[in-house]
C-alpha cells in the first residue's frame, strides 16, 4: 500500500524530527523524561507540525485518519520518548480516540482539548485488584449509585497507567438499570465509563506499583473511588453501555501500542545493524556470518509480517469496527512477541555491549517484556482467538447442511 | 483491506465452485487426478466464469489485478486439485504471466492463448544440477550458441517441475554478447529466455525425481537438451536479459505459492476445527482444552500474518516490482514456514487419525514440506533478506553523514 | 556415564553390524523389508552376537540391563530395519520386556521364548476407536466375561500395530469383580492382560489403517474380539490388574521409541553432516555457511540433550518405576519433537535431494512424525506432566505449613 | 542416577538452609546483598556444615566430587544468593577449582585458603575491548614481558566480573617464548595465567560497566594493568600454557553457571505454580486451564532436560575432560536457553505481578538473559559444536574407507 502523498510527508517530517530533535534529547537507559524536556520538545512537535499525528486538526492535532496512523506511529516509536513528545502515548491517545468519538461537545471542550495540547493528562480506570475485571472484564467489581444530579463511585483500580500526573480519569464502573426520567432514557444494568477529575473528593491514589517498564509517564498505580461524586454530565457516552464502549477503545488502543512498539524494534535493529555493519568476528564481518545473518533475516521477517498485520487491522477497524477488534488479538498477539523477539536478537547480536547500559537494548526488552502481558495478556488473547475460530467454523458448517 | 465488489463476487463463486464441485472429485490422498477429470473440471470452471483468475480476459482468463490474487488463489488452493481446475497452479501460471509481460503478439498466440485454454501445458527451465543455477542462479551452465537464424541450446535441467506434461519450456541459458545487425539490437553476454517445444529434436526428458510432493502434474524430471534449434523468435524479452526478466516472474511466482498453500492450510485448519467441535477429551469439548486452544490460536495467528504480508507484497509487486520481489522473500520464507506449522498442528489435533489416510492432512504436510525449499529454499532467502537489509542500513546511515 | 566394557563392547560390534551388514541390505526409501531378508538378517544377527539385546539370555538374547539399553538401541535404530533385525522393534520388544517381568514359567515357554528367537511374532490390544481407550486407558470398552474354566472376550480395537503379522495378542479388556474360589484369589473390577492367540475363533483382523509410517512391520489395523474364549492360563499376571501391569510395559516401551528414533535422527544427522563436508554454495564450504552451522549445532543439541535425558529416565525406571514412568512422559515428549527437528533440519540442508527419494529423509521424516502421537499424543504427555507438577508442588507447600 | 548418601544429605541439609535461613534473608528484587548480611550468612552456613560445597576439605569445603556438584548447586541457585552465601559463586568458584588443580602449595596457601573462607575475593582477567580477546580467546592483547624474578604486565581488560570487590585476579596475558635458564623451564610463546594482587602497583579500575544482572557481586569493570609488576611465583602451571589452562577452569566454570541458574528456574516454577494453585482465571482454577498446562509442561521439559545434559557433562568431566569440555557447550547453549524460556513463561504465568516488583521474577529475568551471552555468547558456541561435528564426521568418514 503506497501512502497518500501528505501522510507519506507527514511520515517523512515525523522521521526526520525523531531523529534530529528527539533522539538527541534522550534521557540515559533507564531515566525517565524530564517534565520540562517533555515541555519543551512537544512545543518544538507543535512548531514541527508533526504534533498528535491522530488527533482531530480542530483539537490541535493532524487529522491523520486510523488506517494511516501505524507508519506515523512507527516513527514516533523509534525513539522510546517519541510517542510522549508527540503526545500520541498510552494512555492519553486511546482517551483522545474514544472522546472524540463518543463524547459531547462539552466533554471534549473539558477534557479533549487539554488533553491533545498537553496541558492535561489523563488514566483509564479498568483493571482491578484479583478477583475483579483483569484478564475478565465480566468481573468488574467498581460500582457506581445513582444519587440525584449525578453519581457516587466506590471502587478500587490497579495497574491505573500514567495515573500519577493525571488530571482526569475516564472510570469503568458497575452500575444498576435505570427507569426512563424526563430528562433521561432508560438504562440498563451494566457498566458506565465516568469521566472523573483526579482532584475530586474521595480520588486517591494507593499504592505504586514498580514495574520492568518506564515508558509510559506517571507508573501503573493503584486507583481508589472512596464516595466520590461526579455529575450527570460527567457518564461518557450512556450509562450501561460501558463494555460497548470500552472495545471502541480497546481495539485501537491495542494496536498503538504495536505501531509504537513496533518503531522501537526497528530502532533496535537498526542498531544491531549498525553493529553486524562496523564489527569482525573470526576474521569476518558480522554481517556476513550465517548465525548473525539468520537472526537479521528473522529480525526483517517480524517487523514485515507484523507491519502488514497491522496494517491490514487498522483499514478493518475503520471498515468493520467489529472484526477489527477481532483481529486486533491477533496483531496484539503476534506483534508483541514479535518485537520482543527483534529486541532479544539485536541485543544478542551487540554480546556484552548489549547488556549494558552502553546500549539501550536491555531497557527496550523491559519496556516490551510487559506488553506481552498489557492490553489482555497474550493467553488470553489466544483463547479468544480460538473461540472465535471454533464458533466461526461451527457456524460456517451449520450454514452449509 | 475490502475487495472490490467485483473481486469479491468471483472470490464467493470460486469458493462455491471449489465446495461443491471440486472437493466432491477429490482423489484419494496420494493419488493423482486423472487426465479426463482434468479436463471435465476444466471445463466445469469455464462454465462457472471462474477458470483462470489470473489470465488476461482476451486470452480467456478473469482478468484480475495482481494485488487481488491473493483471496481467489487461495480459494483454489482450498482443494489440492483446486489450482489445477482453475488452471493457475505452477508453473503455468508463472508462464502465463511473464508471457503476458513480455511476449510479442505472435507468442502469446502461440503459447500463451492455448496455456490458458489448457490445450497445452508448460515448464521453466531454470534449476542446474549441482554445481549449476539451483539456490545460485548465477551459476547457469545451460548455454545457447547464436546461429543463422537461430540459436542452438545445449545444457541439462533438473526439477523441471511439470515437464512431464508440458508442450513447451521456457528455458534459461547463458548466451554471449552479441555485436548489433541490421536486423537486431546489440546484446549483453548473459542469461536468456527461449521458447522451446517439446517435440523439438534433442529435446530430452532424463531421470524422473521422486518427491514428497504429488499436486504439482508432471513431476520433476531432469530436462536434456542436446543440441537443440530454436529460431530468433523464440527469444522471449530480449537476448542477454534473461535474470532480469526471470524477477518479473519469480516474485509473483513464490507468491502465488504461498497463496495457494495458505488456501490449503485454512483447509487443514477447518479439518482440525471440525474435529475440535466434535470430539471430546477428558470429559471436555476438545476445542475448549487450553493445549488445543493454544494450537487452533496459533494456526490463526499464523494463517493472519500470512494473508497480510502476501497482501503487502502483492501490492507492492504492482506499484514497485523490485521492491515487492525483494518483499517476496519473506512473504515466502514467512509464509512456507507458517503453513507447515499449521497442517502440522492440524495433524496433531487429530491424533491416530492424522497420521492415516482417513484424513489428508498427512499428504498435505508432504505437500506442503517441499515449499520450504522449492523457489528458492528459505535459508537462502534469509541469506538474501538479511543482506538486503544490511547494506540498506550501510547507505542510510552513509547518506545521514 | 562412562559404559562397562562389556556393554561398549555390544555396542561397537552392533554399530559395526549395522553399517556392514543392515545398512546395505536396506530396502529402497517406502518399501518395506522382505519376509526372507529378514529372516537371513536376524540369523546373522545371532551370528554376529547382537540379536535381541534387551532379552534375557536364558530366551536367546543378550540380557543387557534396562540403564543401558540406550547405546545399543541407538546403534540399531541407526537404520530402519535396524531394530527388526535385532528384533527389538516396537510392539514386541515391548511384549518381550512384560512377558519377562509378569509371565509365569510356563507362559515364558510358550509366548517369550519363540517371540525372542523371531518364529512368533506379537501385538499388544489397548487402543480402541472412539470413545473408547486412546489417549485416555480409561475409558476401556473391550471386556472379558468369566466362564467355566476361562474368559470370553468382547470387544474392538485399533491401531493394532503388528497385528498383520501377529501369531498372539496380549489385549487389555475390562473384567468384572470375582470373589475368591478354591483355585483362585479375589480380583477387583478392572482390567486385565489377556494373551490370545491371533488363530483363536473369533478373532478377525478389521480394517487396515494407512499411516505415514511404515517401519513397523505388519501395519496398525483394526482388530475385533468376537465371543473369543481363552483359558484361565492366558490371564497375564492377575485379573484386574491390568492398568497397573500397562504402566510396567508403558513407560519402557516408550522409551525404547526414543531410543530408536534417536538412533534414526543421527543417521539423518549423519546425512546432511556428509552432504554439508561436500558441498558448496556461494563459493564456501556449506558446512562452514552459519545458517547450515546454526542448524548442525540444534542438530547437536536435540541429540544430545534427547541421549541425556533417556539416559536418566532409564536409569529411574530401574531404581523406582513410578518415577521413572513419570519421567518417561519428559524424555518421550522432549524427543519425539526433538528428533523430529533433526530430521527436519537434516533434510533441509540437503535441499531438493533431500526431498526426493535420492535420499532417505522424507521416508523418516514420515516415520518420525507419527511418534509425536504415538504412545500417547505429546499434547496428553503435556497435560500429565503439567498435572504431576502441580500437584507435587502443593503436596511441598502443604508439608512445609 | 541415585546420589551416594553422603551427597544426598548434603543436598537436602543445603535446601533447608536455603528455604528456612537464605530465603528469609534475601534483598528485595534489584538490591544487591549488605557486606555486612554476607559475613553473617557465611557464618551461619559454615555452622550448618554446607559451606563450599566444591572447595577441598583440607581448604574450609565439602569435597564435594565434581560430578556431584550440580543437584547442591542446583539447591543453592535456589536463591539468588544462595551462591554467594555458599561461596559457590562465580569467579570465585571457578579459581578455587583452578587453584586447586593447577595451584603450588604456596600459591594455595596464599590465595585458595583465604578464597575458600571468604576473607578473599577474587576475579578473572580474560575479556578485552574489541577488538581484543572477547569471543575469540586468540585475539588476547595484554602482555607480560618478563623481566628479572618476575614479570610486567601491560594490558586492559574487560567486564572483569567482580573485580570492584576483588583482593587478587587471575590474568590471562599473552608472553612470548622463553629459554631454558638454570633456574626455569623453556616456554612457548602463548598465554600465561598470573596472580595478580589488586593492590599491586599499576593495578587501576577503570570504567565500570553497568548492565542487567546484579548477582556476581562487585559488577563487571574494565580493569588496567599499567606496568604492573609481579614475582616469578606469580605464574599459575606454567608460561605459554594459559589456553590449556583456561580450558580447565572454562569448562566446568561454565556448568558450575547452568547449576545455579537451573536452581533459579527452579524457584522461579515453584513460583508460578503457587500461583497457578491459587488462582483462577474464567471461572477454572489456573493450573487446570490447558494453556497454562502447556506453559508447565514446557518449563518441567526444559528443567528435565537441562539437568540430565548437566549430569552428563559433569560426569564426562571428570572422566575425559576434552570431551567433557566440548559437551559443555551443548550444556551451556542449551541450559542457558531453557532457563530463560522456564523464568519467560513463569513470568507470565503471574501476569501483571510477574512484571512487577511484587515478585521477583523480573529481576531473575534480567539475570538469566546475561548468561545467554556471558561465558562464551551462544552463538559462539553453536558455531564451536558445528564445526566439532563436522569434523568428528569428516574424520569418521576418512576411517571407514
Amino acid at each position: 500500500m503506497s501512502l497518500p502523498s501528505d501522510i507519506e510527508d507527514l511520515r517523512l517530517r515525523t522521521r526526520d524530527f525523531i531523529r534530529t530533535v528527539v533522539i538527541p534529547a534522550e534521557p540515559a537507559p533507564g531515566e525517565r523524561l524530564k517534565e520540562a524536556d517533555r515541555t519543551r520538545l512537544q512545543d518544538a512537535a507543535k512548531a514541527a507540525g508533526v504534533y498528535a499525528p491522530h488527533a482531530p486538526r480542530e483539537y490541535g492535532g493532524q487529522g491523520v485518519p486510523l488506517r494511516y496512523w501505524s507508519p506515523i506511529f512507527q516513527e514516533a516509536g523509534y525513539s522510546l520518548i517519541g510517542p510522549t513528545v508527540l503526545n500520541c502515548q498510552a494512555p492519553d491517545e486511546g482517551n483522545m480516540h474514544m472522546l472524540e468519538l463518543i463524547g459531547t461537545e462539552a466533554q471534549k471542550e473539558q477534557y479533549l482539548r487539554p488533553l491533545v495540547s498537553g496541558a492535561a493528562r489523563s488514566c483509564f480506570g479498568m483493571t482491578e485488584p484479583h478477583p475483579g475485571a483483569g484478564s475478565d472484564p465480566a468481573a468488574l467489581r467498581s460500582s457506581a449509585a445513582k444519587v440525584d444530579g449525578g453519581w457516587v463511585i466506590t471502587g478500587h483500580k490497579r495497574f491505573t497507567s500514567g495515573a500519577n500526573n493525571a488530571t482526569f480519569c475516564i472510570a469503568m464502573v458497575r452500575t444498576p438499570a435505570l427507569e426512563a426520567t424526563p430528562t433521561s432514557a432508560a438504562a440498563q444494568a451494566g457498566a458506565t465509563m465516568l469521566l472523573v477529575d483526579m482532584d475530586a473528593p474521595g480520588v486517591r491514589i494507593g499504592e505504586q506499583i514498580s514495574t520492568m517498564d518506564r515508558a509510559i509517564g506517571g507508573g501503573h498505580p493503584h486507583l481508589h473511588f472512596e464516595d466520590v461524586f461526579v455529575p450527570d454530565t460527567a457518564v461518557l457516552g450512556a450509562p450501561g453501555e460501558g463494555f460497548r464502549y470500552a472495545q471502541v477503545r480497546l481495539g485501537p488502543a491495542r494496536l498503538t501500542h504495536c505501531m509504537r512498539w513496533l518503531g522501537l524494534a526497528r530502532r533496535a535493529m537498526d542498531i544491531a545493524l549498525d553493529r553486524a555493519n562496523t564489527r569482525e568476528m573470526f576474521g569476518a564481518a558480522l554481517h556476513e556470518l550465517g548465525i548473525a545473518q539468520d537472526m537479521l533475516a528473522l529480525n526483517v521477517m517480524d517487523l514485515e509480517t507484523s507491519d502488514a498485520i497491522i496494517t491490514k487491522t487498522a483499514g478493518l477497524l475503520e471498515s468493520d469496527a467489529r472484526a477489527g477488534s477481532a483481529l486486533s488479538s491477533v496483531a496484539k498477539a503476534h506483534t508483541s512477541e514479535a518485537v520482543y523477539r527483534v529486541i532479544d536478537r539485536s541485543l544478542q547480536l551487540c554480546g556484552g555491549d548489549g547488556v549494558s547500559d552502553r546500549l539501550p537494548l536491555a531497557s527496550y526488552l523491559n519496556e516490551v517484556r510487559a506488553f506481552r502481558i498489557y492490553d489482555g495478556s497474550n493467553e488470553t488473547h489466544k483463547w479468544a482467538i480460538a473461540r472465535r475460530a471454533s464458533s466461526a467454523r461451527r457456524r460456517e458448517v451449520a450454514s452449509a447442511r
